[in-house]
């Protein structure tokens, strides 16, 4: 390093996103602002620093060691916040009276947890949140699947949404007498598709008192869903193996409810499917209904890229007021890596439809002028800044991934006539007008 | 408080921003992105937490104080981004060689700054910056200063552009012997709007060793451009001011060329006007040839909501590589403060086109559909969860400004025919079919 260089660096765990994934990212957050306003959901805003105490609230032990906790320049204990749940249950608890219910609202932002860096895991990455709070009404949980269904489809991914019900695992969990030790037995249930069913029964055997009778059933129980695509003859079963549980008995209801609100409203060319999996639980003490998980169908072991459920009381930490809600969150940095790996982001480090070469000094004027008049006919322009040899313009745009480049000299300026090449194919159309270049440009 | 509940409050100089806020923010938030396509600058991302020494590089004294800066978790001395220029710098380092230049990117993200909290002023907001860098040419100047104005176009506000060079100043610093004190005679000059002639003389006295003669060239100097609004009127006026100052006569040289260009290719129909103020310095030691700034026509108090200028070299903190660049920022959270005080912000709680109502427990599965039929001809639809009285639902539509009520009963949903209400006006139209409402909604 030279003499008073600082060395650029970059935080361990935390990268810079260079064009090609920015513009990949940013296209993808258009598409879901577009689907969440569909849905009629508001955006809001959060400060991204709370008080501490605010944060500490509900986490677990597990995120509070997460956080990025300080004292500011005020001696305030602050934090960074951790994920967008608690920063909303605490905006709704100062503002839901003023905005009413039901409220639906989406927030896309960043959040941080000082994790272990891992491969595709970062300290910061951004969450994708979307909920009506204010109803406990059955429909607003068929809304939120259709909506993780939409979302899927307008990014023309082929994906499959499992959605179980948590009254019915509680229900099924108390016929088999393990209704005090659900948050160990849904810790192992969710992880069958990881760890595979011998070592979950292990773990049920070590973790739990449940003896092997209780495990077959709830092997069994699981299976159910394991066997069959229908819902309908997946439910059937239920209701015999448990009859006379009231939580399951309403949990099938649910499901019920929510798969003929499904299938009557799905759309036949969806790129996607709701399938009913018993196996799904998500987490410990949070959900208390509908809890669902979005696989993409190829490559299912990415594991889920849009999860949530239904909640029985958001504010319950800041407020006595009772605020049931559903809600779901997009995985975008996961969404990402998984579409890379899929080789599904384009190879492309520009915005622009074109690039516009420059020739001669003389003709910059000109230059710019027809840049502007092509954007005003809404075609993203890009023009070379300055007058370059064409090879090295040319090479710059195959650089970037820009297909189309429009070669205007001094004399096309000046005849309007204009050339474009088209780089992948090394096909070259001279002569076009002004016109005829919008248009051929727009193709 | 109730026993166990955690007081719901924000920090101090932070703030929720609630739906009809965030719409509109995030609204011009699509028109800024879309802006900056246009001219091809691509998106990047840089982490919000970075090394303090690489964000401490350049900074003013001023500025280190306002960063949120602290010990992480891993004893790391870190700090939150206090602007997006800084972080623009370290990414160019590390990654210029890669990307190539010239290289335009934009950046759209929050910032924080522990500044004293004033009416409108946050610790946290989000700048919108956009640079070409890795070219010396005047033509990337025109470029910015176009993009400013087609920003300001595409949001259908009326503006005006002011615009200035260093060279020129400078220039004519030396001519009046004050070259050495250029620092505090700009930090004077850039105050002439806000306190007056008499107040900026009476400080350039005191704190610089102009005498009287040379305070007197120095506002003559600046009412050139107080008395003309012609470009051309002024700079031949100052070509005999300055004549024999090379860096001014440069820096004229260069104005020309600007104005030549932005004649050239201005739109008939910009709501906005660039004009050459030579009382514009913009900060003290940054910038080295174009600075900018733009007014709100309707606001002009506001101060400047979109500013920037050229620079020599971005990264010299970080490396022996020269990397000259142009570029801007939009002030996001002072221009909505301005519309917000211009009564240009729709007093709207809502992104749906249209409330549809639900009036039937039994026929919710169809009134879902209905929606999801509606949002796949492109109109956003709310949906009530759960059957309610009309007369709230059409209560809840009016308290979100939401202008659009679809009634839908079962009769009209087995019937297929549909009524809808226009809330501001009270007409109702009924017995619409599917094509008729959607073609109402899109209106």
């Amino acid at each position: 390093m030279a003499k008073g260089i600082i060395q650029p660096r970059i935080l361990k765990g935390f990268r810079d996103q260079l064009p090609k994934i920015a513009i990949a990212r940013s296209e993808i957050v258009s598409r879901l602002s577009e689907m969440f306003c569909s849905f009629g959901f508001v955006p809001i805003e959060t400060p991204a620093l709370e008080l501490a105490e605010i944060l500490l609230g509900k986490g677990s032990q597990e995120t509070d060691k997460q956080m990025y906790r300080f004292e500011d320049n005020g001696g305030r204990d602050v934090a960074l916040r951790f994920d967008l749940t608690i920063p909303l249950a605490r905006f709704a608890a100062m503002h839901i009276n003023e905005l009413g219910t039901p409220f639906r609202r989406y927030h896309i932002a960043p959040v941080w947890r000082a994790e272990k860096p891992q491969r595709g895991r970062y300290r910061e990455f951004v969450q994708c949140d979307f909920d009506i709070i204010g109803t406990e009404s059955i429909y607003a949980d068929a809304e939120v699947i259709l909506l993780a269904q939409s979302i899927f489809n307008a990014l023309n991914i082929k994906h499959t949404i499992r959605l179980n019900n948590r009254l019915l695992l509680n229900g099924f969990l108390a016929g088999i007498k393990a209704q005090d030790e659900s948050s160990a037995v849904l810790r192992a249930i969710d992880k069958l598709e990881k760890i595979g069913k011998d070592a979950v029964s292990d773990e049920l055997k070590r973790e739990t008192s449940l003896e092997q009778t209780a495990v077959d059933t709830l092997f069994s129980y699981l299976a159910l869903s394991r066997e069959s695509e229908e819902p309908k003859a997946i439910l059937k079963e239920l209701r015999s193996l448990c009859k006379g549980q009231a939580d399951a008995e309403r949990g099938i209801e649910q499901v019920e409810l929510l798969f003929a609100c499904i299938a009557e409203s799905e759309f036949s060319d969806s790129l996607g499917s709701v399938s009913l999996d018993l196996s799904i639980a998500r987490g410990l003490d949070y959900y208390t209904g509908t809890v669902f998980e979005t696989f993409l169908c190829e490559l299912p072991e990415l594991g889920s890229v849009c999860s949530g459920g239904r909640y029985d009381n958001l504010v319950s930490v800041y407020s006595k007021r009772e605020l049931p809600g559903v809600g779901g969150s997009v995985g975008l940095d996961r969404l990402l890596a998984g579409l890379e790996e899929l080789g599904r982001i384009p190879d492309r480090a520009t915005t622009a439809e074109a690039l516009l070469t420059v020739l001669d000094e003389s003709s910059m004027g000109k230059s710019i002028a027809l840049a502007q008049k092509l954007r005003q006919e809404g075609i993203a322009v890009e023009l070379y800044p300055s007058p370059a040899k064409l090879g090295n313009q040319l090479k710059y745009a195959d650089k970037r991934g820009c297909n189309k480049v429009i070669i205007a000299g001094s004399d096309e300026l000046e005849s309007q006539k204009y050339s474009l090449k088209i780089m992948n194919s090394g096909e070259q159309k001279d002569a076009l007008s002004f016109e005829q270049l919008a248009k051929s440009l727009k193709q």
